[in-house]
């Protein structure tokens, strides 16, 4: 009886601790897909992004793995507190990750599109842009491994600059289709780009804000430190 | 002991079926907002724009709401097989939900910058996608609410529609702003709108596929039945 108990305890812990495993892999994957896709749009790099497309197979299915055992965890042992919240967000935050590797692949797709990016503020706009969304997310699943809710904060208050950035873009891409209208379908895509940047930055925001629950228990407040006019 | 037990059913099915309740509510106040949105743009109707911006805040508390209560659920009494599913399933509906809000929302809000919506193809294509992806929203809601597999099939079939309507507008949308550059900002707009509620649609799949997976404890194939070239 004690080893069938110690082998149920094992058991649980031993896969508590793949899932922990998977979620950093998964976070792993993306932030490198992101790193690709931005490195397509800016560099003209058509072979990041085949790279950034070719992973997403790999990452649904690692979202429906995490899916799968953290069902299995909740109906091997009733875990309660931080165990359950953990394992919870995991299931959420793997969403999260999932829509960032669906965005990063969008944007590899459309920088193919782009037949040239304009080479003034458009295109510097972008690259600062991607720099702050790799940042962003490159925190956040630092944060998310390391059950850090200081660090999650820090990212929580990064999603303004991003959108600020955002709205910066918006406009001068507009300004640029109305001064040359053969750019516009370019300019399009630019913008459709940027639009994807800027949920890939929201979804690691969502990430930060899970991860701080999972940690504390409490939630951020639901008004993110906001930047970047309504007039997108 | 017998009392205790038979309170602890009595609560167990009492909060399952209180969870329940606040799915369908969560359902219908995303359905209403994605219909105010779309008479904002559509019809121009400022009024059901504000009612689409105002229903958010209430929209985000459900969702916080059902996860507080599924965590509960599933720390009570660890369920099993079908609620297990149900469950957690719930914890990632409402998630897709709140986005919906959030995409109706932002529609919402960009109605009104369009100054005048185009009246011919553009509005044309834009009222048949919202009436389309209203449609897709409402099946899906109600294949949740009861719990209807076949019906998740159905919507599930009908988001290759939503993208061809999308691609089409995309391209017309191009054409116009190439056409007459004073519309660039319009048609920018517009083309925005569009991509929103493409987004609902492909939530509203979303939850399809989990209605499924939920009642049936099997997965549809990962590739959605394909509509709308890649050239967007």
């Amino acid at each position: 009886m004690v080893k069938e108990q110690a082998h149920t305890v094992s058991s649980y812990e031993q896969q508590l601790s793949q899932l922990r495993g998977m979620m950093v892999a998964m976070g792993r994957l993306v932030t490198q897909q992101t790193e690709q896709a931005v490195a397509a749009v800016v560099e003209g790099d058509t072979e990041a992004g085949r790279t950034a497309q070719a992973l997403d197979p790999q990452v649904d299915q690692l979202e429906r793995d995490i899916e799968t055992l953290a069902i299995r965890l909740l109906a091997l042992r009733a875990p309660m507190a931080g165990d359950l919240r953990e394992i919870v967000a995991a299931m959420k935050i793997s969403g999260d990750l999932e829509r960032i590797g669906d965005c990063a692949a969008s944007v590899a797709k459309r920088a193919l599109k782009v037949d040239t990016v304009p080479t003034d503020v458009p295109a510097g706009a972008l690259r600062s842009m991607g720099r702050l969304v790799q940042e962003n997310l490159r925190r956040a699943v630092d944060a998310m491994s390391q059950q850090d809710s200081a660090r999650a904060v820090e990212v929580w208050q990064s999603d303004a600059a991003v959108d600020e950035l955002y709205t910066a873009m918006f406009r001068e891409l507009v300004t640029y289709m109305m001064e040359d209208p053969r750019t516009i379908r370019s300019c399009t895509h630019l913008l459709f780009i940027a639009k994807n940047l800027e949920r890939i930055g929201d979804h690691a925001t969502n990430i930060a804000e899970r991860v701080y629950y999972a940690a504390t228990g409490e939630m951020l407040p639901t008004e993110r430190p906001r930047g970047g006019a309504s007039v997108r």
